[in-house]
């Protein structure tokens, strides 16, 4: 596999998506695809398309289109995502716990290996069949859970401090559901997931569907 | 205001993250930025700043810098979250219950007003106050809900029908939560939350980094 640390991170967005548009396609049992198609299903232009996959080698044959399940295994090859990697989740209220048990994670090898919280409530308590550990002992525990990705789903006011733990214990990729930016050492990769964005600028984009 | 439809998606992602960062300030008591402390705090280059926040009129001094508070209540009057919108959730899973119990979504003015399900068992139960409705009633429930912003947090095959039935409700902007690309309406706005993706993104940078 080509692993070139060139390759631009809105590429590797698209990956994701073209890997879901892919997955959908296998579930209807189609065989094959042409770049226009992907561009009708899924808004990007077939050229792009092209072009992000060019990173990786050769796709696809001329007339004939690209393999849905060959590109789809390829995509999840390059992304890492056809092997187990394990995960922790820190924070176990109400968006931890739905985490926890979002099939989603697993369907893309993700395997949540631990729960974090540091209320004595919950500490002992079990969301699905994965017991909830005293944040606190994160350090310990993750020198045996040995997981590098860790998502945050605390309340922004702890966010930064446990992202800090988690460095500390050898985590070295966070997705970060808090509304907060994070500060993090070198080495430390951080994506949010920022819904309140979201929400915001399409408020902003209703609003200028009305006055027109 | 001065609410321009040239204004870049990016540019609007931008300003609430800006916004998130003076609401952070704000609670520490700081009342005066510079566009060179944005930089160092959010990662957004200064100039990029500044120009983003040229398409809506003059903000800051020269030499005195950007007041937090002013800052803070203008972006939030362009981003329309400084006034209370109705937003119904579609699911009532794990994911939509932990939406509704987000803190996060009030403190924009995003309330809540209805949350739906198909299952029998859920209909009639409620999360926190709210009691879950009949997804089959949408359009006459949210007749009189008037909720233009949905949040969709059912399964990936529902979200398709869920979000056909939102539209003929009169949504006219979708937060997504599902794994899929949907496909709407001309008149309709989709903003996608795509953890999985940024999971992939960082599984891919991951890779990279241990290859070094």
């Amino acid at each position: 596999m080509n692993i070139s640390p060139k390759v631009p991170i809105p590429t590797l967005e698209r990956l994701a998506t073209y890997l879901r548009y892919l997955i959908d396609l296998e579930a209807s049992s189609i065989d094959t695809i042409s770049s226009t198609e992907v561009e009708k299903q899924t808004g990007i232009n077939a050229a792009q398309f092209r072009k992000d996959l060019s990173y990786f080698g050769e796709f696809g044959k001329p007339g004939v289109g690209y393999n849905v399940v060959e590109l789809q295994s390829r995509i999840a090859r390059i992304l890492q995502i056809d092997r187990d990697q394990s995960v922790i989740v820190l924070g176990a209220g109400n968006l931890g716990s739905a985490l926890v048990g979002y099939p989603g994670l697993g369907e893309q090898h993700f395997n949540i290996v631990g729960v974090f919280d540091q209320s004595p409530k919950k500490i002992g308590q079990k969301i699905f069949h994965i017991e909830i550990s005293d944040i606190a002992r994160l350090k310990e525990i993750n020198a045996s859970l040995q997981a590098r990705i860790a998502i945050i789903a605390v309340p922004a006011h702890a966010a930064q401090s446990v992202a800090e733990s988690a460095a500390d214990a050898g985590v070295r990729a966070l997705l970060n559901f808090a509304p907060i930016i994070l500060k993090v050492a070198e080495g430390v990769v951080v994506r949010n997931v920022s819904f309140l964005q979201e929400l915001a600028v399409m408020s902003y984009q209703l609003a200028l569907d009305i006055r027109r």
